[in-house]
C-alpha cells in the first residue's frame, strides 16, 4: 500500500463532510485525545473547526494549553481511506464577549453536527448543563490517502 | 442523550475487536494525533496495544516523551456508540533486544490488523521500509457509551 498527499482543497472538501474529530490535548507533557462533533468553516486562508463540549478535562486542559491537533478520517477499506489532520489553537467563544461567533457556532453545529453530540452529553442527572462553545483557529492542515501505488 | 460509564470487561470488549485506534503523542507541549493499526492483548492486570510505524513524527515524539493516550471509537448511529480511552507508555520493542516481544508483535499485527495498515504504508518508492515495532502499556482505561437515559 502506498500513501499520497492530499492537496489543500482536498483536505477542504473532507472537513466540510466531517461531523466528528479526534481532538487531542496536551498537558505537563501528557497527551488526551477524545471524539468531538465538529463543523469546518472557511474564509478565505482563515479556517476554524467549531465545536462544544462539557466543562471536564479537555476543557480544562485547552485552557491551561491552547495548541491542539484534531484528526477526521473516511475509511471505506483497506484501500480506500483518508485522514487529515489539523493543528491549531483553541478559542474559546464566551457567550457575552463573543456572542457573534458563539451565536454562529450554535447555529453551525446545530445544523451540521446534532447526529452524535458527545461533547454535550450528560453523565448524570444531577449534572448542570453549562456547554463551553469553543473553535479551533487552523494554523496547519495535512492530509493523506490510500492509493494503488507510485504514479512515476 | 445520556452518557454512562462501561465497566472494565466492556472497555476489554471494545479494545479486543478493535483495529484502529487514535494515538495521541506530545512533545513539547504539542500535542499530535494520527490514526494507527492496533492488536489489544491481556494477560491478568497487564494490558498491551501493540502496533508498528514508519520511522516518522509520531514515533520520534514517543521516543522523546513516552506518554500516550490511544481512543478507540464503535460508532453506529447518534443512540449508539461507544468510546474507550487508553492511557499509557510507549515501549519500542527491538528486533534483537526485544526479539521474542517483536515477534510476538508481528504475529498478533498479522492476524488481526492486516486490513489498514497506514503506519506501515509507503510515500514513495524511494523509501526505506523500516517498521518500528511497539507497544503501549496500558496504565489506564475508561469507557463511554450513549444511552438512553439515568437509569434511575
Amino acid at each position: 500500500m502506498w500513501i499520497e498527499d492530499l492537496t489543500d482543497e482536498e483536505c477542504d472538501a473532507v472537513l466540510e463532510r466531517a461531523k466528528v474529530a479526534r481532538l487531542a490535548t496536551c498537558a505537563d507533557n501528557r497527551p488526551y485525545v477524545v471524539p468531538i462533533s465538529i463543523t469546518y468553516e472557511r474564509d478565505g486562508s482563515t479556517r476554524f473547526l467549531y465545536s462544544f463540549a462539557n466543562l471536564g478535562q479537555k476543557v480544562r486542559w485547552m485552557r491551561q494549553n491552547p495548541f491542539v491537533c484534531a484528526e477526521v478520517e473516511e475509511l471505506v477499506d483497506q484501500r480506500h481511506w483518508t485522514t487529515v489532520v489539523v493543528e491549531g489553537r483553541f478559542e474559546e467563544l464566551d457567550p457575552v464577549q463573543h456572542r457573534d461567533e458563539a451565536n454562529r457556532a450554535y447555529d453551525l453545529l446545530h445544523h451540521r453536527s446534532d447526529w452524535w453530540l458527545p461533547g454535550a452529553a450528560r453523565t448524570s442527572s444531577t449534572d448542570l448543563y453549562r456547554p463551553v462553545v469553543y473553535r479551533i483557529r487552523i494554523d496547519a492542515i495535512s492530509g493523506r490517502r490510500a492509493a494503488r501505488g507510485p504514479s512515476a
